[in-house]
This record gives structure tokens, C-alpha cells and sequence, in this order.
């Protein structure tokens, strides 16, 4: 390379973006431009990708954390040769096309993105999650000359990844596992929204980030500086034992005429500046859009070097495959990103009629399949006592060196990951270990229903990009008890029920665990938390049905002529069962009951199917559940729900105090439906009936 | 104070943790056991308090961020004379009792508690608020001799709290802000609940906190190092431009057999292992619940001492305002808690009726009352351009010294907050301000309404907390555009409207924007969330009230014989508009308007009120928001919402491309009305009119 075909590149580059954001006069024009130098750097040299196949499986990945400055990214497939990627497709940045492969950030769905990004510190994280993925694949599956697995994760973020907290996490955690296969690639362009970062940092990054267990390198002018940076990302390629932090000095929207000024970052510069710009730059301000054939001509070799570096893993796997025929295998089906057939098996038939923590019943449905199903990447943000994912002879994924206090050590083969008290990161690292490529692992994730809480924005990002990860929240109501309304869920169901593409799954017994675990694995691309309880539940083997969890709700206990249909759910089921029988025994009232595991579920089922199982049209229908109401109003005409925050008392009595008494809860039915005898249009509306 | 002394407390503290936690065989001992000697050097030296006058205004404020060794907080209160915790009380730890002072985790509402601590990472957020607030008062108030207010912030965290984001955010900010009267202890026992420390954590914590601007301090023997800690306290109180950290080494249940083991985190000795400790301990292995006299009377100054301190405090005010009499009387004020009581003349009367961004309703509105109010502290996470909470002449909070790039400098008197990119944090740090006395601050958050996702954990715990904070959430709906469904929320507020003890209020043009904010600041113990749009809305001079926000919903646009009701809300407030003009020109049917700006408002309402505004027994009601329908099945018949995350494109596209147009609107909700002219009874189902 020449410095003038360098300058060339980076002289276009920025005028290109400069243009496309004045194109529909919107957008984030500053990040991408300072940016110009890393991209050539990173698209030119450092990264092994190949543009006619994004997706080849042993390519380095790479993360946009700062989202925003996606034109950054759109521009450089383009100019590498990413064959949709073009310029009219280009120009549909910010513009009314429906089909545009240039949203206001990066969207997994399209070709070379790896991970949507957007909410600052999601990427970031999502990048250490590839990186353990890489390092997992590698330790289980290189040999002797066989790399099959050997890419790089690189990442690219702003300032704002090392302020949210997601992405400090994730930076503490990678540290610790020593991820010397992440490189982090820091814009270091001292301007956000407000003005200049010391409003709001004025910490010291490179020592924290020494401090956090990250090899740490210095790149001074790196808005023009291609050779310090290609020195950075070759040193950092050769750690051995840490992550590496390139800190890349910046000048947003440099040589603008807002070059260093937070007016670079969210708007466009406006036509006369822009045409201003170009003559800074050295280019025709006449010409809009304009990329010299010498820009293109300089990433010709691109297509076909990835191309090689296709065949040239191609032809490592063919070999590896002969010379390890069952090893090679296994990677062929995860590279597929296949289960074995037969995983189904693993979960029991059957399981004790004694009262059983659903957490426990989780426990015994995930472990057998973890155990054998190296899919399976199972984790837990520090409450190893208490979410039972533990199983026999796992191994934990840790460096091979690290020797901990309590002698529990692991190497990188292993599948079982201490999160730390990190819930955010262990959700957003697992959507990139699942994101590294489909249905190669599937991440579980576990802590108290509560804490998922903390995790929301993250689950939340799964469910957008349709990556299928469990969460296993345990702890789920008020029966969580002693530890008080802090770690009592009331309103958080409401949330997950309302997410699009997310299972939210309270099964009542372990045979309805067992298919809230069959469900959420069947999917194809949508996550799920299953919901589970802290205490031991009534086990209903005569009613429950794992099969008619795939539907959401269904007739757990029918009655000839009933009365009235209570709903039962998850951990509270056996107040419906109780109180089904009191009313009858009591009050001569016949109620059936249903079994009503997730909303979501039944939604997608027939409307004849949804009216067999309940018709408020015809009947009377309470719902019982020790969360906020919202939502059921859709299917009951009553609710036994919260309507507060929960209360720190041994977990029997926390029902009790709430009224969650099967006596009281009968009686209270019993005066509602007497009310309707008396004006039966009050079952049109939604009656509270709680405390 | 004497050897023998010191260490006949700490035994018996360390021996009544293990009697209380065996006593109901669960709960958190090794926690409290190990701190027991940082405690003793609070409450006995380090720390300003009167027992007898837990609120004393310029007392220390002491937060227990690791929440969980509560018992720690409620002996020390027990030993140093809190009347409420007497030892019976004590007792009441994970008991059944409905009354009782010792919850599971600390709660605000209980004398001698300053917030309420559970959620890890919370409660260190909670003090740098404090810290805040302390540093403002003094800033605004204090003058030579009369240092009115200055008081420190004690903050004990255990590992968890260098671990969740939102507490590294607040560390972050911390050192920024250089708040030297910020101490943190650090509980370093290096045990968590899946075992020790360096399985998750393995990073440099001193140089971390350094490189984050903070002052540290090591303790070794930190469980009976009472020197030491004094010391490092000391010192501490010396610092004159960083917080502390202070490192303490100690042991998880220092003594008994579980000493260093995560066995002693989270549950009881054993009866056995009690009185071998209670043995090894030197102390009556029969005696239960023993509190020797001479520990009593080593406390028996500090009931005198905190009254001492109250009298001295009392005196310097009343000094204080005889010299100063305006700015004494408005420190009064502060003290006390209130508004100046004018506080509404600040709002506009009027406003323009041109189309207007509610999120510039909201500037108009708050800017105002923050200049001329000093109880308002704003701040944004990095938002300032977007979100309209820059009043003129805001003066920043920041330390005098700091001089920034961009030239915006400020001082400990100002009350604009650059939060950074940390919501998570800017919401938990604002609960802080608010705990730190009633009304004497109300802070004002803002930054998009999605990002309230991330921040979600603190707004429930302001909740909870009854902290009346405001919470300003600009762009609310997919109008947000061409940021992409990563920016549109479409879930969030089935959150928000679910939670307990929360006002989701979303305005649908200025007046109501005026109303939403005067219901907000009319609330004694209840946050808000104000929900902004980021497009133009028009502006309903004829139909909108200001009045009537506060009844939640009310009629909006009525007419004689309705063939329906529509709900038009917030941002969405157009489409029912022009829905209902549509629906009388082309088919003659006649449609009345609801604006529904917030559900738990609506719900405070009578019965005769609510239905006298919606009445789903006599008619048909149909809502059209852009965000998922759960809950508005309790109000509506059908919902024109969303049940995909949305769509980066233009905001106005973006409503097009979702079916968010008032012709297609109008069209499938005649066809609604047709169906149910053929079948009445499907009124009574909810019915979804998506796209």
C-alpha cells in the first residue's frame, strides 16, 4: 500500500459519509468519519472475512458496540464488496424504504452484521460472549495442526461502553477469563451528546482498564494513523494470556467544519459545509456519492482472499474430519447448529409426586441435557446454592491457569460459567455466544426471577434478534419469603408477557417444567425464561401435562356444568386446585380449572382451540396469580392479583398476609359471584378482587 | 477505650448474629460476623447520629449496600439504644411477625434505616446521591462558622457492589465529582455465594478504584483491626478532593466453622456449631441471646453524645438564621421539605398551538420551576440536545476545579446533572438525593424512554421507597423512527403501568404535558415517569385539560348516541382524533374520545367516575396506542397496538408502515362494528386490531 492510495481511501470515505447523512439531512455523521482509519485498518488488513459468504463459520466476528455510527460499517461492506450492499443501498439510510439494509443501526438479520446493536454496552458485551464461544469451540475441538476454530473478535465502541454498566461487567468478566482472542478497538474521541467526555469521565481508562486485567495500547492520531494501528492490532493478535484494548485517539468528524465539537455526532453537517468539506478533503464538491475506481481497485483482493480463507478452512475441516471422524462429526453438527436427535431423552419421564421447588424440578429437566449436549452453555449470576444447574462433573469455562481460593477450577473446554453478580452481562454475553452462530450453543442463563430486572435490556435485545436463550429464573413470587418485597416479583411478568417474541413460561409442577423446557428448546428463534418457584409445589401428576404446555393454557380439571373456570399459574396453581375444591365442598359451586403456564403461547393457538379452554363470553373465569393483574384481563373477568409491592415474611405467611389463603380466596369468589347473580353485565368488566 | 473492652463487644455481637440467624435457622450470619468490628468503629467513633432523633438533619447518613447482612445494622442499632429495636425485635428476623423492624433486608420506612438496600449495586448508587445532596446543601447554605450542613455518607458494600453496573456507574461518577465526603467500606471477605471471589473476579480493586479517582485505603485484620479502621476513617475524613474507599480484609463468619467459606454466607451454624462458637468465642455456650452489661454500657455514650450533637446543630441554625435571615428561612424550607408555595405560578398558563414535541411541552413546563425553585435537580444522561431540561442560566453540577474541554464548567451549587451515559445509575444516584431528606430535593432524570429499561432496577426501588422522583422519557413511541426498534419501546410501559406505587403518565400535548407535571409534584411519596414524544403533536386547545390528568382519563371529545368509544393516548392522541372525524364523514358513525394519559390514576378514581368516562359493559371501546396492548384489556373492547417490536424508518413511516393511519384505522374498526352487529357477545372478548 501506498500512503496516497491510503489517503485516497480515507479522503473518500469521509465524504461518502459525509454525504449520506446530508442525503435525507439526518443521522450520525461524526463517530464514522473519526472512525475512517480503524475501518481501513481492520477491513483492509486485520480481520479474516470473506464478503461472499458473511456467514463462513471461522471468520473473525466484529461488534459496532457505538451503534449509532453505522454508516461506519454499511460503507465498508460496500466498498469490500458485500454484494447487496450498495450504493442505492446505501442511500436508503434513513429513508423511507421499507426493505433498506441501512437501519439507524446495525441489524443482525442483514448479511455481515454479527449482532444488532443500539443500547450502549450492549455490543461490547455481546463480543466478550463470542469470544468465550470462540475460545469454547476451540478448546473442545482443535487438534495438532487443526485450528478449526481460531477467529478473532473485534470490537469497536465509543465512549459510552465504558460508562454503562453492562459494559463494565462485561469488560471485568473478560479480563478475568483472559480473552486474548477479543480485541477492543476504542474511538476514543473525547465527545458525546453533552459536549466534551470530561463533563461526566474524567477517570483514568487505561489504568482502570490494566487494572480489569486488559493488555492496554496507545494509538496516537488515529484518524490518519494506519500504521500505529495496524501495529496495535498486530501486537494484540500475539497476547497470549489478556484482552487488548486499543485506545485510538480521535477527532470526531475531523476536518469538518464541526471537527471535535458533539455537533459532529447526531446531525448532518448541512450542504454548503459539506461542500466545504470536500474541498478541505481534496475532492470534487460537485460530485456526491463519488468513490474513485482507486478505492474500489484498493479493496479488490477482499472477495477473493476471503474466498481462499473460505476454502482454505474448507479444506482443514475435510481433513479434520477424516483424521477425526466422531470429533469431526460433533463440530459438523454444531457447526449446523444442530441438537442430537435424540436430546429429548435425556429429560425424565417421570419425576417424584412429592412437593417439589420448581427450581428444583429445572434443575433435574437441564442437567442430563447439559450434561451430554455440548450445546448446552449453562450459567448463573452467582447463585449456584440456589438455581440447581449444577450438574454431575460439570466443568467450569475458566482460564486453564486461574487457581482459585476455593479450589473450584476449569479450563476452557468447560461449559458451566460463574457470571459473577453481573445479571446484565450474563444476558447480553449470552445473546453473543448464542448470536456467534445459530444453534451452536444455547446459553442458559439463572438467578432469582427479581434480578431478571437488571437483565431486561438485554433479554429484551435476545428477543429482537430472535437468539434462543433460556433464562432460568427461579424465586418467582412472594413465596421467595423472607427476603422481602427487593426480591419479590410483582409487576416484572407483565413486562415479558408484553415482549414480542419472548416466552415468559411459569410451569405449576416438574411435569410442566419439563415441558416448559421442551417448548423453549423446540423453538427455533425466540427466547424464553422459564419462571420457577423458591418453594416446594404440590406435584399434580393426574392433571398436569407437559405435552399441553406447547399451548399455553389448558383444562387442567373439568367439571360437567361449571360454575365458574379458575385460572391457576405457575406457583401459585395450588390455590386454584384448593379453592376449586372449597367452593364446591363449601358453597356447592362447580369451578373447572385451568392450567395457564404462558400467554404467549396460547395466543398463537386457533381461536376454537382458545374459546374451548376459555370463554368469558359464557362464564365467569378468576385468575390467580400474586402478580399485578395487567394483562389477564384479556381472559378472566376477575383476578386475585397484587396490587402493591410484596413483604418480607417467611414465604407461607407472605401468601397468608397477602390473602392467599384457599379459605378466604373461596369465599371471596363466592361473594363475586353472588354479586353477578344480581347484575350479571358486572362480569363485562374486570373485578379486583384482591386484599 | 480498653482492649478487653473492644473485644468483649465483638464477641458478643459476633455470638447474638449466630443465636438470631439459628434461631429461625435461616438468614445471612457471616456477613454481619465479620464486619462486626468495621461496625463497632462507625457506630462507637466514626460516625455522627443521635439514636434518639434517627431524622436529625445533619447527621451522618450510613447505607448498608450489601443489604443482606442486615442483622448487622439492627444489633448496632439495638447496642447503641434505638428504642424501637429492642432485643425482642431483634428476634423478629425472618419471624412471622407482621410488625416487624428486622425484614430480611433493610427497609426505609423503619427508624435508623436511610434506604432501603436488597438489590446489590443499589445501595452504593444510593449514597453518592446522598453525597450529592450533602455537598449542594453545604454549597448553597453554608457559610463562614456556620457549617449548617456537613455531613458524610458511610456506605458499606461487599463484593457484589464492584461487580453490577450500576455500582461501578456510581463509582465512576464519584470520583468525577470528587466527593470527599463520600467512605465506602469495603466488607472484602472475597466470598460470594457460589465460593470465592477470584471464580468471577480476579481484577486489581485498589488500582481500579484509583484509576477512578478515588482516594484508597487498606485495612488489614480488618475483624479486629479496630485501630486500623479508625485510622483509615480518619484519614478519610481528611480527604479534601476524592471519595474513600477503604479497603478492610475480613473473614466470612470469622470464628465458627464455616470461617472463609460461602457456607457462611446464607444460612444458619447449625445449633451445635452456635455453641462451639459461642465456645471457641470464650463466651456461655448456654446463654442465648446474651448481651453482657458491660457491652450496653461501652455504647451508653452515644444516646447522650447524638443529643449533644442535635443540641449543637440546633443551636448553629438558629445562629444561622438570625444572621442570614432570607437565606435561613429558605434553608428552613428545605429542611422541612417543601415547595415554595407559589410553586405552580411557574407554569405556563398557555402555550402555542402549534404542533409541538411533547418532550419541548416538558422543557416549557419544568425549565421554570427548576431556575426558580432550588429543590429541583435535573439531569439527563447525556441527552442535554434531546430531551429540553436546560433552563436558562443552569449552573452545573460539578466540582469548582474541573474545567473542561468544551468550556462548561460549574460548581457543588449547581443542579444540572451531566449523568453521562449511565440511566441505570442517574436513577438509582436520584433516589439517593431524594432519601436524603424528604422533599428537601426532588430530582428530575431524563433520557429516552426506552433506556428507562436499563434503569428500571432503580425506578422500581424509588418506588418502593415511596421517593418522589420524576422521570422524564422522551421519545416514547415507534415515532422515535429511524433509531430502529432498538430505540422504540413497545413493552415497557405494560412495566410501568404494572408497578406498584408508580405514575406512568403519558401526555397527549401541552396542557396535559402542564397536568402531568403538576400530578407529579403533587404526589407526597410516589415517582413519576413523564412519557414525551419526540415528534410534533398537535395541540387540542378545545378538548385537552390540564385539570383532568390528574382523574387518569376522561372525556376527550364527546357527542350524543356514541356508536363508540375511542382512547386516544399520548403521542397517539391524532390517530383517535382524526380516526373518529373519518368514521362520522364516512360512515356515519358516531365515535366519543377518552384521553387516557395514566391507568394508575384512573384507577384512584370512583367507580360512578370510571364508568361515567368508560363503560365496556355498554359499549364498545377501542384504544390506539403503539405499544403492546396488555392491559388495556381492562378498559377496552379492542386495540389498534403493536405486537412486533417496531421498524427503523422515518417516525412518521414508521406509524404508516405499522398500520398507524387513520384511514386504515377507520376501516377496520367499522368492519369491528360489523361484526359485532352479527355477533354481539364478541364485545366481550378483547379483540386485536393489528396489522
Amino acid at each position: 500500500m501506498t500512503t496516497d492510495q491510503v489517503d485516497l481511501v480515507l479522503r473518500s470515505f469521509r465524504c461518502l459519509i459525509a454525504d449520506l447523512v446530508q442525503h435525507f439531512n439526518g443521522g450520525h455523521p461524526g463517530g464514522a468519519i473519526g472512525m475512517a482509519a480503524m475501518g481501513l485498518s481492520l477491513y483492509k488488513h486485520g480481520m479474516k472475512y470473506s464478503p461472499t459468504n458473511p456467514d463462513y463459520f471461522n471468520r473473525d466476528r466484529f461488534v459496532l458496540s457505538n451503534g449509532h455510527t453505522c454508516l461506519f460499517q454499511y460503507t465498508f461492506n460496500h466498498l469490500v464488496g458485500y454484494k447487496h450492499m450498495t450504493m442505492d443501498q446505501l442511500k436508503t439510510y434513513h429513508s423511507k424504504e421499507w426493505d433498506s439494509y441501512c437501519p439507524g443501526h446495525p441489524e443482525i438479520e442483514h448479511p455481515g452484521i454479527e449482532v444488532t446493536t443500539g443500547p450502549l454496552g450492549q455490543g461490547i458485551a455481546n463480543a466478550v460472549g463470542m469470544a468465550i464461544a470462540s475460545k469454547n469451540l476451540a478448546a473442545t475441538y482443535n487438534k495438532p495442526e487443526f485450528p478449526v476454530v481460531n477467529n478473532t473478535i473485534w470490537c469497536m465502541i465509543g465512549d459510552a461502553c465504558l460508562q454503562e454498566g453492562v459494559g463494565l461487567e462485561a469488560i471485568s468478566l473478560a479480563g478475568h477469563f483472559k480473552l486474548n482472542n477479543l480485541v477492543v478497538m476504542y474511538d476514543n474521541n473525547q465527545i458525546s451528546c453533552d459536549g466534551s467526555i470530561d463533563l461526566t469521565n474524567t477517570e483514568n481508562v487505561n489504568e482502570k482498564m490494566k487494572a480489569s486485567g486488559w493488555n492496554v495500547i496507545d494509538v496516537e492520531d488515529a484518524c490518519y494513523n494506519v500504521d500505529g494501528i495496524l501495529q496495535a492490532m498486530e501486537k494484540a493478535k500475539q497476547s497470549t494470556d489478556k484482552p487488548t484494548f486499543i485506545n485510538c485517539r480521535t477527532v470526531i468528524g475531523v476536518g469538518s467544519n464541526v471537527e471535535g465539537d458533539a455537533k459532529a455526532h447526531g446531525a448532518a453537517f448541512g450542504e454548503d459545509n459539506v461542500k466545504a468539506y470536500k474541498i478541505a478533503l481534496g475532492m470534487d464538491p460537485e460530485k456526491y456519492f463519488h468513490v474513485p475506481d482507486e478505492v474500489y481497485d484498493y479493496f479488490s483482493d477482499i472477495v477473493p482472499r476471503g474466498q481462499q480463507l473460505e476454502k482454505e478452512w474448507n479444506d482443514l475441516v475435510e481433513n479434520y474430519v477424516a483424521k477425526y471422524p466422531q470429533l469431526g462429526a460433533d463440530f459438523l453438527r454444531r457447526v449446523e447448529g444442530k441438537l442430537p436427535e435424540n436430546w429429548k431423552q435425556y429429560i425424565p419421564e417421570s419425576f417424584p409426586d412429592s412437593p417439589t421447588p420448581s427450581r428444583k424440578s429445572a434443575g433435574l429437566v437441564c442437567n442430563p441435557l447439559a450434561k451430554n449436549i455440548n450445546n448446552f452453555m449453562v450459567g448463573t449470576a452467582d447463585l449456584s446454592p440456589s438455581v440447581n444447574m449444577i450438574w454431575d462433573g460439570k466443568v467450569d469455562f475458566q482460564h486453564p491457569d486461574l487457581k482459585t481460593t476455593c479450589g473450584i477450577n476449569g479450563d476452557y473446554t468447560g461449559r458451566y460459567v460463574h457470571w459473577g453478580i453481573r445479571e446484565h452481562a450474563m444476558a447480553a454475553i449470552s445473546n453473543g455466544i448464542a448470536a456467534y452462530n445459530k444453534g451452536t450453543f444455547i446459553p442458559v442463563t439463572s438467578s432469582f426471577f427479581m434480578f431478571y430486572l437488571y437483565a431486561a435490556p438485554a433479554v429484551r435485545m435476545g428477543a429482537l434478534q430472535h437468539l434462543k436463550t433460556i433464562h432460568v429464573a427461579t424465586h418467582d413470587s412472594i413465596g421467595t419469603g423472607e427476603d422481602g418485597p427487593t426480591h419479590q416479583p410483582i409487576e416484572l411478568a407483565a413486562l415479558y408477557r408484553a415482549m414480542p417474541n419472548l416466552l415468559y413460561i411459569r410451569p405449576c409442577d416438574s411435569q410442566e417444567t419439563a415441558g416448559a423446557w421442551e417448548v423453549a428448546l423446540e423453538q427455533d428463534a425466540t427466547p424464553s425464561i422459564i419462571s420457577l418457584s423458591r418453594q416446594a409445589l404440590k406435584q399434580y401428576p393426574q392433571n398436569s401435562s407437559r405435552e399441553n404446555v406447547r399451548k399455553g393454557a389448558y383444562i387442567f380439571k373439568d367439571t360437567p356444568f361449571p360454575d365458574i373456570t379458575l385460572i391457576g399459574v405457575g406457583s401459585e396453581m395450588s390455590f386454584a386446585v384448593e379453592t376449586a375444591e372449597l367452593l364446591e365442598s363449601q358453597y356447592g359451586i362447580k369451578a373447572r380449572i385451568v392450567s395457564f403456564p404462558c400467554q404467549r403461547l396460547f395466543e398463537q393457538q386457533s381461536l376454537e382451540y382458545k374459546r374451548s379452554v376459555l370463554d368469558r363470553r359464557t362464564q365467569p373465569i378468576v385468575v390467580i396469580e400474586a402478580y399485578a393483574a395487567t394483562g389477564w384481563e384479556r381472559y378472566a373477568t376477575a383476578g386475585i392479583s397484587m396490587s402493591t409491592f410484596g413483604k418480607s415474611l417467611p414465604g407461607a405467611e407472605a401468601y397468608t398476609y397477602f390473602g392467599y389463603n384457599s379459605q378466604k380466596i373461596s369465599l371471596k369468589i363466592k361473594s363475586y359471584l353472588d354479586n353477578l347473580k344480581n347484575d350479571d353485565s358486572l362480569r363485562w368488566e374486570f373485578t379486583d378482587l384482591n386484599m
